[in-house]
């Protein structure tokens, strides 16, 4: 297909801007896709704030988003499992398939993954993409775009609670009620979690939390951590704490907030290198410490949790704009914290 | 058997006396055994100097020693797996059996657990013993009392190996050549490892781990830890560390020595509470930190791994000493660390 | 507490009286528990049928019936974890705590279990009855006695799905929607996965089986089972399958209602001895078949489960009765098996 | 590079052809290997007599062979881990890396897969073969050809035995003591078995596997299988068999081979569809069965396995032929099976 696009071009930090690109083609083995909705993450926000994550850093416009869905328009010529009009979920992260980490199923460990809106790779806040087919995953009619595109976010959730190895019945604790606290608060219950706890410094996530299906939320403003997680659990602790804030007291207190022989996830980044961590506590609890780097094989259970009849992502979901309000969607994101969760654009 | 028995009893720090005491009777679930080598633990040298590790504190006289083996002389009358003259390994740890760890296999973490040697539980430097029947484990004629005794140690170095995951043929790197060290290489090695590489201070642990068996070793007052690791591994660094020095750099070395997706398991201590950990490097490299606390289910395995016919402890077992001499093994263990590993007593 | 209490107890086969027996007492690990509830089994019918399952003969009156619960009446003097008036399930067997088995967790397998109502031990169709207190677990106020008496049957729902490994969103079949199936589709539901089929000859169990809540169902009589499998899978088969009809046939059915490298879970027990399975199908597909007897561990998530708010046991629970109406009861599970599913006796 | 090579062709069942053939060119991502040590497998054997093995048929001539190890020529453009010159041994099956089977780490299940030696696919009875360069592994200088080739079958043995869960110091029966089943009784010694006891019919090759480390072993010939299991196993029964014969009865004894909540892994591939299986005792002992296709992620492990310093393979390796012999090496093959176990071709 030719012709041309829009796209939200994030031409310096702090600066976007509405461009028209040629529509991309897609080789062999790729499909093209119009975009219908992509989340903003995070980490979107940090490329623009800062131009940079860690060792990633964005030295020529890049367009940003991959938490993304959207209709296939056209397939190349090797791809047999879709065709044009299918309505699909796209899982961003491209691996090369053939390292040991991809041939032994921790794909999310390949060092040359080509990652949407990873510097030097183009995301999805645009009206076109073309990603490699066995990436993309049909989603049921009945699905919305949207939550379609919140699979990927939700595949954060759902690697983390399996790294976790969460057991039916369990109690978790997940600190951190953001856009990835609460994905994994919905990963937790559909995995068959007894009881979920949120805690979170705001009062406005926490009350999302509930509607979204929390058994009980903690104000660290209004309580103590520790002596709320023990009244909630009736003295037992949790089974498993999931750290999502990227903050290293919210690390240290996971590991409290833990009974013997309990887990820890850690998936959030908190900005120190170095988060002092009591070593003879681990030790004689035989705690395990779990890190998380996004997810892997995720994508068929995301469909099938996304897919439940009564899920609604209001409460998650504070905003939807159009591709032309990607900037403004960043600002607002960056601005008005206290009343943002995800911001979707649909292009 | 009514009489009197031989026990060194340290009736304050410091000071350990050979006193006379009454052989104990077994109750109808339980077994006496007369001690024939029990091996001194760094834990027994703590307790011994400091007169309490961490919450247990002795307050009135106790008997030491919790690595034991030695001979059936008189079971319950409950007990039918054993009888009077079989030889027998000791596993030191009596549990409750009813706790949801004792039902769910991990007894180690049982809140009530009777440990030898632990206040306020005596031990066995002494030359009778009572025990639960079923923490008695046969031995074959063609073992020593010796390898019997050292299964305890042993165990501590299977259970972390287990812990680790160790798959075959997998790297490993071992923090700390002491007695756990040397009892982990052997439990790697043991469980399949390729290559164990261990890691110390003292030319003279690292000589005798070679001696055991290890495949490579780092002198950190020779050479940069983290080059020799990456020199050894041919640069993938190892798939599994385990830190048994209790050092808080050597945890910290331990997540830097290991592969992307690579595991951790802490058994040493440290003295220090906090120890600096990065939290970044562990999200983005998926690693796996897990504690270890004693050991369970080990000892069937120990069994086999101590028949093993060309297993040669004598790198291992430094000094072998009488009962009496037991005041002079703890001045031995603590004055003479630069030769000194294993001590064993043979009452 | 002394006195006497009604029992239903079988004298011989087929006959089945109420008579009054003394109450029994407690020893110093054990409760008494007042019986509220207690749920009819089909090896409760088996041995009224037959006086034997398998290697377990009746050969002297006994009291059948494991599936209890409860209030405490009394403690004896070393429980602590309980104190009378509370409300509790009956986990009914009782196991020594010392076997490899109970040691490592399996003590489902442990050789020297004494189970309720299984020869020569009594069991709960009766007002009273004495148990280890570590058996006993407290339920919420708002669980009903019926619905923790059931915590037995839904636990090997439990089991099987653990020892099926169902991860989250995967698709389950359950062979036989008898008592034991729908707790497996219970706990299959509770453990997260995404579509669960059923699988039977009556109607009106796969009625009762959609209003608990499966995806779909397959009737035997009207459909090829094969094909309406892959109808309901979109031709990929399950994830794994749970045989609980105890049916050969139905065995064999499993195996090809799997996907390549799915499992297959073993719990009811055909009357053959031998089935003929197609190993070169189960090696060219690298299927896992396992077994399961009873289950061990489950009692807490079996309260997790049972205490979720929107549950109604109604479409499963078909028939409750007095203790006294005991004798019509196994009549009526015998020659009503068209319209009975679960009988409960509320003694 | 460009020319003739000389290859052993099946142009029709029963009848090897040596030809020459134009030497293949690699494309970008694979290289040109010189063949220099091939095993014969029992497949190549069926395929030779029969022109065909389940679906897989012999429609036109083919190269056999698929356990082969050689030296790189040439490498594709796009190859970077490899050069010419370099040693190394040769994962037979090219998957594609693309269905869920290869993205989460089971890529022997790949309904893709091009597998050596299998129609329509030419194997490496010749002098060079090309291959996706991810699947060639280097092998270290001290490594003969002959073991880098055998590393194909040791993957069978490894995966066998990682399916079986082996935990270190266990017992493993195998049943059948031909090249897999050498291969397997290897694998579980690397793997850390206690005790590996192997059962067969003919004197010949448990001679062999005494010679390659076999703890006992079992002549079916002279002595009840059962009663010699017991006895070598004190009465407890193995911890996992694994049955490699390819026998429906050896799959009945795998059963019973093993203790309660013991394991069974079916590799051998019985000429019969239906073999029957004894299920009420699968139940109530919670045995798994655990198919075995191939093997994945393996030739890392096999690598380290095979480079092992005492290791020597002539119990195994009967027979070591030029490639002009492949013919008089199949007719070895079938007619002289009392005292054949491995031949290698080495071209």
């Amino acid at each position: 297909m030719q012709g041309k696009m829009k796209a939200a071009v994030l031409t310096k930090p702090g600066h976007i801007e509405i461009q028209e690109l040629d529509i991309p083609t897609p080789g062999p083995d790729e499909a093209l896709v119009r975009v219908r909705a992509v989340g903003l993450c995070g980490s979107d926000v940090h490329y623009y704030e800062h131009g940079k994550i860690g060792p990633y850093v964005v030295t020529k416009p890049i367009i940003l988003g991959h938490e993304a869905a959207g209709e296939v328009v056209a397939v190349g010529s090797e791809v047999r499992h879709l065709k044009a009009g299918q309505r699909v979920t796209i899982e961003p992260g491209v691996t090369c398939g053939r390292c040991e980490y991809c041939k032994s199923g921790r794909y999310n460990l390949c060092p040359d993954v080509r990652f949407l809106a990873t510097p030097p790779y183009d995301g999805a806040f645009c009206e076109y993409i073309v990603i490699r087919a066995d990436f993309l995953y049909p989603i049921p009619d009945s699905m919305s775009y949207e939550k379609a595109a919140l699979i990927e976010p939700l595949s954060v959730g759902l690697h983390a609670v399996s790294r976790g190895g969460l057991k039916t019945g369990e109690t978790v604790v997940i600190m951190g009620m953001g856009p990835i606290g609460m994905m994994t608060l919905l990963a937790a219950k559909a995995a068959g979690a007894g009881r979920v706890i949120g805690v979170d410094l705001e009062r406005f996530r926490l009350e999302r939390a509930l509607q979204m299906g929390a058994d009980g939320v903690v104000n660290l403003r209004e309580e103590d951590g520790m002596e709320a997680i023990l009244r909630l659990t009736g003295g037992r602790k949790a089974d498993l704490a999931i750290e999502t804030a990227g903050n290293g007291k919210a690390a240290q207190a996971s590991l409290q907030a833990v009974r013997r022989g309990g887990r820890v996830v850690l998936v959030g980044l908190p900005q120190e290198e170095a988060t002092p961590l009591n070593i003879p506590y681990i030790v004689d609890n035989e705690i395990d410490i779990r890190g998380v780097f996004r997810y892997h094989n995720t994508y068929p259970t995301g469909v099938a949790v996304m897919s439940a009849e009564n899920l609604n992502l209001d409460p998650i979901v504070t905003d939807r704009m159009t591709l032309d309000e990607t900037p403004k969607a960043f600002e607002k994101a960056i601005k008005e914290k206290h009343s943002t969760l995800k911001i979707v654009i649909e292009p």
